[in-house]
């Protein structure tokens, strides 16, 4: 059993656009907008790791925060300023919104050249259609991660558990994609999923984005399967000191002993997200020098 | 053994459009520009065809028809021109496009709003985010087979067979949407797929979008499997008079004593693709007015 280290993978990507930003030091560096809405507790820890790994590769990322009441038109006035201003290359926004804002209004209206969450429709469209484009976060982790450690994908059968807009259903266009990682023959699971196990009893590779601590058993798969772990929940572990341990969708000492390769949780899956968003500011960055 | 009827089915899609366009007689019609580039004999049926439909049931069918030679930047600059012109609610490129000419460039130029073949970008991206979008003509005239028939989807195991950007894909996303028809469990195979057969033989409804004839055979599915079959074939039969004889991606007379419901070839998925064609003009169109 190997671990899939996104330590390592993460640390890897993020050092690479490091060196591409040093190739053009004369320029500014890249340059990440992050709106935040509000004062979620949770979405302050996230925004200042991402502005804090931002700092640390050469990245400047700004923080634009708004009160828990700016109308819905306003915040979406203030997205087009950010569109429109050259000098940012990317913008994302710190979910979840309040109720009366859309989500899916503020995401279509960031442009898609600047969408480094991968999350705008011309973005998940063009990925689906194996065109250029923007990956969102967390599958385009995990494809680094399986790039990395030269996980073969031709021909496997890929089981991916959950169907979110921002996980498993890109994930599962991904995986079965004419590219490498790709070219899986990919089976998408969800709640509504009978004999789950059947399914996962037949997979070479599973990707398990289903929000459920330690859903998958070492019964459920074969010998030599590949399993990544998108989940990352807290549960009550009154061994430990703390009261709690981190653990994800998986079980992992039942499942880990039967894989070739599994994700560690933390320290797996959860790396990689945010590596993957500063190489999509980095790329679109890029991409203006590449052109002129 | 009950046939799937694309005629039938096509026919009361077709007349609901019908009476969707009396409900606003006293406003302009909906209006489809079809362009086409060149003499390709084919294109020119299938475009016939289109505006045939088109009249019969109320829509009015413009031909924007370029010569071969046209460059690309023209024809954008054309697509542009009938973006912006209010009174063209639909408009579709006949494809193949000359080798000179970008299909992706010609797709993404379209409006999306006016996207009725549903082959832009944020269409295929809204769509696999369930969000309101014009629906691909093919599958989402499978769709409308499977709502027609009151087919069970929930839970189902879903085989599609075939990736292409226009079929196999968007069907294997529409089919794990949580929607009716839907979430169903979608396994997606492909020329890289090993053991087919085991997909197929699990398979509750099989979608075949595979684009070799008689691919699927009677040993390879269960008893009262649904299938959908997207191919259509013209191959040697040296029984028949003509010396020939159509035939989809099924070999029919094998699979259908084991299926619950099957669409014929031809006579099944052939007649939506066009029906939902002229439904998303018509909802386009009638928009503008529930709008007002």
């Amino acid at each position: 059993m190997n671990l899939l280290d996104g330590k390592i993978v993460s640390e890897h990507l993020l050092n690479q656009v490091s060196q591409n930003i040093q190739k053009f030091s004369k320029e500014r560096p890249p340059h990440l907008a992050i709106i935040m809405i509000g004062n979620h507790p949770a979405s302050e820890t996230y925004v200042n790791a991402k502005i804090k790994t931002c700092e640390k590769y050469g990245i400047k990322g700004s923080l634009y925060h708004f009160p828990e009441t700016i109308s819905e038109k306003k915040l979406l006035q203030e997205i087009q300023i950010l569109n429109e201003y050259s000098e940012i290359d990317g913008i994302i926004v710190q979910l979840p919104l309040p109720k009366h804002i859309s989500e899916n209004q503020v995401i279509e209206t960031i442009s898609p050249h600047k969408d480094v969450d991968g999350f705008h429709p011309v973005n998940i469209g063009r990925m689906s259609k194996n065109l250029t484009s923007l990956l969102p976060a967390t599958p385009g982790g995990i494809l680094e991660l399986l790039k990395y450690y030269q996980i073969e994908t031709v021909g496997k059968h890929c089981v991916v558990i959950g169907r979110s807009n921002i996980v498993g259903t890109p994930m599962s266009i991904l995986m079965s994609r004419n590219a490498y990682p790709g070219n899986c023959t990919v089976t998408l699971c969800h709640t509504k999923t009978k004999n789950l196990d059947f399914f996962t009893k037949n997979a070479d590779i599973i990707i398990i984005a289903a929000g459920q601590p330690e859903l998958l058993k070492g019964n459920m798969v074969k010998e030599g399967v590949v399993v990544i772990d998108v989940g990352i929940h807290r549960v009550t572990d009154n061994t430990k000191k703390t009261g709690f341990r981190l653990t994800g969708d998986v079980e992992f000492d039942s499942v880990a002993p039967k894989c070739s390769y599994i994700t560690p949780v933390p320290g797996g899956v959860g790396p990689m997200t945010i590596a993957v968003l500063l190489k999509n500011t980095c790329q679109v960055w890029l991409q203006k020098f590449q052109n002129q």
